[in-house]
């Protein structure tokens, strides 16, 4: 009040505008103007603009949310007096916030504490929104606006009065109603048991979180500013978490681990049949990894020395399998047609019914699955992707036991999802294993002398430089990881050792030792340890299940390509784990994908595990993806009539009178690849 | 379909009115008309017409609930020809019904089957309403409207569908919307994870119990028509339960128990005490008055062969500590002024919340509390009195530990809270017990010779009568309950024992062995046990206790009357256990409670619980309730000036020159009662 007085007299002095006198303020940069009462401060006129400005504490000088700062911008129609002061001297509530809390940056103003004194601009900084962008690093992708839909309020609890016998509860509502314009709050039995102890710890002063602006979820004695989320990536074979701040969005922690129902069984339909085999088994497997997402959330809390209960809300995104085995719904009905979900909309749930260990007021989003084997992680790739706002007609492939596929632009979105099989994650190749070190996932074999070189995960050297020896030195190779595989067999294709029809050439034994035998087909050896004889080949079936799924994908995106009436994929996105570790070139030579200027495929990195998190962060998002995944048209592969004939056709290798295998010659050297992609591009190499 | 076209052939031989124009239909008693074409069910034209007619296998002839009869009455402008049949021939299905299920009485028919044929009045029973009424037995109480908040319904679910990817849950919810119309619909977790392997059970035909029409919360396989609620009244010193039929409202099977929190305290201070002494004292009460409400629940369904399962809503009434602690809040606030509640207002909450072993889907609905003196027992006997739809100025009375006062009639209702103590009880009084077998409860004084006469719980006699003794033989006379107490003080009053004052007259040992000393204060020995040579006595201190409970209890009714400004109460109704056992007339010799002609004051017997009954069946009567709560004046006896004033000068007994002493020599004489109450009225013997 003292600060308004001084101001009061240096305002008077200086200028012909009477202290009294309404005071026009502009905000960037929102554009929103209006005329205030002098002294109005700054955060009020904010608010009652409609203007975007954060706040916890609800204007106490608390939270430091709301810091402005004056513009140096004019504005038409505005007269500024550049030698006025424009707003009040810093309060002492700001002097008390910097002594307790931070120093305010130069020219920085606490938004609650500024009154407004003369004509003014005053600038939002984007960390002042509550609606601010969160920047993604990827250049091609939205940013993620800010929009959580848990948020933290800072209240004064009317005393309790012996002559107005309400409840405790009933002046929390009242005192949420009338400084946060929150009416008709529900609220959790255990808001009531925990009300009035933290009401006398705080002395009536709390903070309070209230859910999507309807639900009491979690109380705080005091004043509190620290309200965190996790979206998690729930897959077949590991386990991904972000740990977020919900005020600004920043991922202060990730930790993943493998999904420990690998117990049972290695693929879905393993675990799926251990389901209807074992009268308890979905409750096992539910329990597994349950307790492993609990690991995951200490884990992530630790690394910033937080606490579980500081978690708030969650994210989920998973395929149908294992979404319906987090929720302790049998997967049983999914493991045979007409593979019937249990339920196909999203879902919002307490932390506590998934028996997680997190805030007990924390609330779990969990996205909705598209269909009976497209899930909750394809719907968040569409979120990440964003394929319903392209021009380009999109592909966005997540591979994996099945490969989950969309494909549109703006004017609509059709999804499948194919039974690649566990090939391309390594399993049933007779050498193949998971990327972990140890394991080959780079090859090249010399077109002459059929020699391989190769990387192992772990080292930094191809297997024919000196290094490489020295590096590995003890450590044994393992055997060969997705993308290992997709190389090895481009590699044994374009060095001729298999035919266009998936065969090994046999006849090549006589001029190369590394093809071998075991008196009924033929292998590619591609590496023998040493020190304990084990060799690592590749055999005639290797070949086999590696043409079998990407047949089956390949016809899956053909039968989306058919629906949609498209005869040009514009843009390939390739999700997931092995869509980051593969080389799109390879996943060419190989047919995986149908042909797209190189430029325009790229790897989406974790994609569904990024669209958990725009859920997370960004509320709106949840009623986007909602409506997205009604629309979508679904292709059901098993009914279709014509993927039997797209899988037979996909079976083959690319045309070997393509000229592009001596192209391929020079695959290491990246500025050829733009000319090589358009090459094919015009020509067109596909059997299909 | 056969049926039809046989009743085809009679209605087109036998009539003007050809099979095909519409049939004329009146429903009885609701007066509901319309035309239909012919073969349309009488269901679905009671149904198209709004008229109350139950069904829970939505039509398939199962369940057996919307049976009809044809009416004799005849109706103006409604041609009947009463050669002619009006509703087809008794169909398959029907016969398959009393072939399964019961015959049909005679006259009797399925609304779903009978078909409409010619123009007919159709009645609909009573027991086939939804909305039936359930007679109390008292015949100044309104019957209960029957509208449980939980239903059931039988319905066909959509086969999952390979090309029409949608979750098996949101299939249920479209056949609930087509065939119940019930949109929107939300569904607990646990719906989701039993839906899939109920379905496979029931061939997709399932029966599902639906909260308030908007939530799923059972399931089970094929048709189900048994669905139970429980109203329950957790006292401080017992819980009692109900346990009905929702489709009928009828009481199934009661049971109760004493409240084992009395091991923490026999009175509610002293279980705040507990409360606030021990780090887990509100857990332990929490747990054990919980455990024994689920003993209470598996004692009652067993007594009618069933299982907890069946049981799908619970209400409850408490007092406000046994609410909190029920509730799992601490009551410690509760415990000191300002007695802030923790809320006020009605909950609903899941049975799983509260540890409860019932269908896991079950609600538990928690009337209001008023203040934080007046629980949601109060609330309970305001549903089951009614005051506010009384013309009469009405007094209801809750007597416990604290008095629970409610004054009003249609106008307004003022409430508040008196802190009699446990004295009425029998606590704090020298041989004062609770009503048990042994106790005395009720006396006569003869006013000459001083000497006692008394009736013992379990016995039928007086003790003046020879049966008395072979009828106690080997039971020893434990002590005085609250009844008891009532009528020993008021006897020595009357006899002279006991002056205005409250002072035992110490004189009278002289001619009298029953006037004994301790030395210090005077006591009336009212039983000697000859075994144990233990001594049934009435203290100096024991009329004191008495006197400071009942002038609590009569100044909180005077601070209503005043506040309402009433100077004479036409009713008075007390509630409760103590209520239901002392004789009112001996509880105005003592001045508990105001003047009223006497054939106006009454029991009103277990009114919390039975309101809780009302609460159960009738979910409008919640609305009512919670409304009622908020409209009530509520007055803190503590804060008010004239409270103090009014207790002292309630602390005398009544006038001593109003010669309704003599009057009392003919106490038990039933047809004196009225004359001399309507005496008592016109001159007034209070000093208030």
């Amino acid at each position: 009040m003292k600060a308004r007085d001084e101001n009061a007299v240096v305002g008077d002095g200086g200028a012909n505008v009477s202290l009294r006198d309404p005071v026009k303020v502009v905000f960037t940069p929102s554009g929103r103007r209006g005329s205030f009462p002098a002294d109005t401060s700054v955060l009020n006129a904010a608010r009652s603009l409609g203007v975007d400005i954060d706040s916890v504490c609800g204007g106490r000088g608390i939270c430091g949310r709301c810091q402005i700062e004056c513009s140096e911008g004019s504005f038409p129609k505005l007269q500024i007096n550049s030698s006025l002061d424009h707003l009040s001297d810093k309060s002492e509530g700001e002097k008390k916030f910097e002594k307790l809390r931070n120093p305010l940056a130069k020219g920085r103003r606490l938004g609650c504490q500024a009154l407004l004194v003369n004509n003014v601009v005053i600038d939002v900084p984007s960390e002042s929104q509550v609606h601010r962008q969160v920047i993604r690093k990827e250049a091609s992708s939205q940013d993620i606006h800010m929009d959580p839909a848990t948020r933290l309020h800072y209240v004064q609890v009317a005393d309790a009065d012996i002559n107005e016998p309400k409840g405790d509860m009933q002046r929390l509502l009242v005192a949420l109603g009338e400084e946060w314009g929150l009416p008709e709050l529900t609220y959790d039995s255990h808001i009531l048991r925990d009300l009035q102890p933290i009401l006398a710890e705080g002395k009536r002063s709390i903070t309070v979180a209230v859910h999507k602006q309807t639900e009491v979820v979690a109380l705080w004695p005091g004043f509190r500013d620290k309200a965190f989320g996790a979206a998690v990536d729930v897959g077949s074979t590991s386990i991904a978490l972000h740990l977020c701040d919900l005020a600004n969005g920043r991922v202060l922690a990730s930790a993943s681990a493998m999904n420990p129902q690998i117990r049972f069984g290695e693929d879905l339909m393993s675990r799926v049949s251990y389901a209807m085999m074992h009268q308890e088994g979905t409750r096992e497997m539910t329990k597994v990894i349950r307790e492993a997402l609990n690991g995951l959330i200490v884990e992530a809390v630790s690394q910033v020395a937080s606490e579980v209960e500081d978690v708030l809300e969650l994210s989920i995104v998973a395929n149908p399998i294992m979404h319906h085995i987090l929720l302790g719904i049998s997967p049983v009905e999914l493991g045979w047609a007409p593979f019937a979900l249990a339920t196909d909309s999203s879902l919002e749930i307490l932390s506590t019914e998934l028996g997680l260990r997190v805030n007990r007021g924390a609330r779990v989003y969990v996205l909705p699955c598209i269909a009976g084997h497209v899930g909750a992680d394809a719907a968040g790739m569409i979120l990440s992707e964003e394929p319903q706002n392209q021009e380009k007609m999109t592909l966005l492939v997540d591979v994996g036991t099945n490969a989950e596929i969309i494909l549109g632009n703006h004017e609509r979105l059709v999804a499948c999802s194919s039974p690649t099989g566990p090939a391309f994650e390594g399993a049933q190749i007779s050498c193949g294993q998971r990327a972990a070190a140890g394991a080959i996932e780079r090859v090249r074999i010399d077109r002459e002398t059929l020699e391989p070189r190769f990387k192992v995960i772990g080292s930094d050297f191809w297997s024919d430089e000196k290094p490489f020896k020295n590096a590995l030195e003890g450590k044994v190779i393992t055997g060969i990881c997705g993308s290992g595989i997709i190389e090895v067999i481009s590699e044994m294709f374009l060095a001729g050792i298999v035919s266009e029809d998936g065969v090994i050439d046999g006849d090549l034994s006589q001029r190369s030792s590394r093809i071998i035998s075991d008196g009924r087909t033929w292998s590619y050896l591609l590496h023998s340890n040493v020190d304990s004889n084990a060799q690592i080949i590749v055999t005639q079936n290797d070949v086999r299940q590696i043409q079998l799924a990407k047949a089956a994908l390949y016809a899956g995106i053909k039968l989306l390509m058919d629906h949609i009436g498209c005869k040009q994929i514009e843009r390939i996105r390739l999700a997931g784990a092995f869509g980051s570790q593969i080389d799109v070139l390879y996943s060419m030579v190989l047919g995986l994908i149908p042909d797209c200027t190189l430029s325009e495929v790229s790897s989406a990195g974790n994609a569904a595990g990024t669209g958990a998190l725009i859920a997370l962060l960004n509320s709106h998002s949840r009623k986007i993806i909602e409506n997205l995944v009604q629309e979508i048209e679904k292709i059901e592969t098993a009914t279709e009539p014509n993927f039997q004939d797209y899988f037979v056709d996909a079976m083959a290798f690319p045309n070997k009178t393509d000229p592009f295998t001596n192209l391929f010659s020079v695959i290491d050297k990246p500025e050829q690849k733009a000319k090589l992609s358009s090459r094919r591009q015009s020509r067109g190499h596909r059997q299909l």
